[in-house]
């Protein structure tokens, strides 16, 4: 797979492309990850990539020339996904060519709040692509025709303020290039991959047996593995319904889950007659 | 401010905490970044930090004893906030002394998918805190007693897998770091700031006017602002309408946008009828 990060800070990019998995699927020419400074895009003497709002108001707007010239610059680099292009199939337009084939054309994402939300299913989506190409703002607003024209995914990665698009793509990028193949070893996949289960994990424990006066549960200690998973299970559901109880009802829960929530419940609701 | 991030790739940190506003607030000395590799509290001299979970499975489970000992060093090397801290108020209970005073005790913000997912809401919140002390883990999971005991808040930033707690951390730090006094400048904080009024952005348009055929909305170029002010308020609506409807629920709409978004769905009603 190949990565490019459109950027006006490609430094931010350095200690995590070169660290941990994303540096070792580079290394493994799993993927390409490159960070590319659209200013010199800008098609001006000053660099300017940015300018004020049509119709006033503060902030600044990117405009749209140095993203377009960028975008298309990163898609001519590679002569296979150019050539392939059929004209007027990919929103950059702009760009033509004479064959088709089964080549993919990268996508073109947009990391903005008012983008689609970001989840593992669509992680697992970007995963199968060939070639994907990120736009990453920073404080300014994105001309509108970047938008329509050139960019085929908005994503947020959650309802909150950030600075800038960079450490949005950085968070798709590791989610997106953990799931392909050969990156995780399977001596890290399991842990996070509970998480698959759909419910959130249970309490895990390791040495010392006791840290301070605190013990880890004799169930752990006893050897008894049909027991033990029993009592992962239930500590699974239990902090699943404590703290993202809408989770449990997209599963398909067994007749002792069901039992075990229905206990659950009816102690809670003793706990609040007592108080 | 000052915040100190636990994580066995402090490398990660270096071109973020360097770069743009982050970068910018710690040369103003309005908050002071810390990348500390808890390692060397590892006290054991191959420098292990985690171990195989008791009970089986697969995964490793980070230690107890590495992450204690480097939170209360940090602790400790703040003699103001250590020697105000009361005995037995804070998780990390195994700290003690003598006074009490008006100090906060740091917030340790454990990141990890079990969470409470972050919010702006909890940004705002963090945002008024004196220490903020960040634990993250890497492929590996935690082991229970440091979320029990050492704690205070648990946060996730979005559903997805991620492979460590270093980008989630990045993403609370940026968000907080940005809501700090003298951080943004005025220049700079009107477009996101806009996020604040609870509907998406209205589209932004810069120049140039006409981009290969591609036109700026002529009311933008009108020059007559009431105009202006009711078509972005409309935009936004719609936008807000078409992608992210849950929004509007929880916000106090005047008359007129009441009206514009009754014709909005009757005008997708009757383009459904069309169909």
């Amino acid at each position: 797979m190949r990565i490019d990060v459109l950027t006006l800070f490609p430094e931010m990019f350095d200690g995590v492309f070169h660290t941990s998995i994303l540096g070792k699927a580079a290394e493994k020419q799993i993927v390409s990850l490159n960070a590319v400074n659209f200013r010199q895009y800008a098609g001006n003497k000053h660099g300017q990539v940015d300018d004020t709002p049509y119709g006033g108001g503060g902030g600044m707007v990117l405009k749209p020339d140095p993203i377009f010239a960028a975008v298309e610059d990163i898609l001519a680099s590679d002569p296979n996904e150019f050539s392939n292009l059929e004209e007027g199939t990919h929103p950059a337009g702009e760009i033509s060519a004479e064959t088709s084939s089964a080549v993919k054309p990268p996508r073109v994402i947009l990391m903005c709040p008012q983008g689609e939300t970001f989840t593992q299913k669509k992680a697992e989506e970007l995963s199968q692509e060939e070639h994907l190409v990120f736009i990453c703002g920073h404080y300014e607003g994105y001309d509108e025709r970047i938008r329509e024209f050139l960019v085929t995914d908005e994503l947020s990665i959650g309802d909150y303020v950030l600075t800038g698009g960079e450490l949005p793509a950085m968070v798709v990028i590791d989610s997106v290039v953990r799931l392909l193949p050969g990156v995780l070893g399977n001596e890290t996949s399991a842990v996070t991959d509970s998480f698959s289960t759909g419910l959130l994990e249970y309490p895990h424990y390791t040495r010392p047996a006791e840290f301070r006066g605190l013990k880890v549960p004799d169930i752990l200690l006893s050897g008894h593995h049909a027991n033990i998973e029993v009592w992962r299970r239930e500590q699974a559901l239990k902090r699943t319904w404590e703290r993202r109880p809408e989770l449990l009802e997209e599963l398909e829960l067994s007749k002792r889950d069901k039992a075990y929530l229905e206990k659950l419940r009816t102690q809670s609701g003793k706990a609040k007659l007592n108080e």
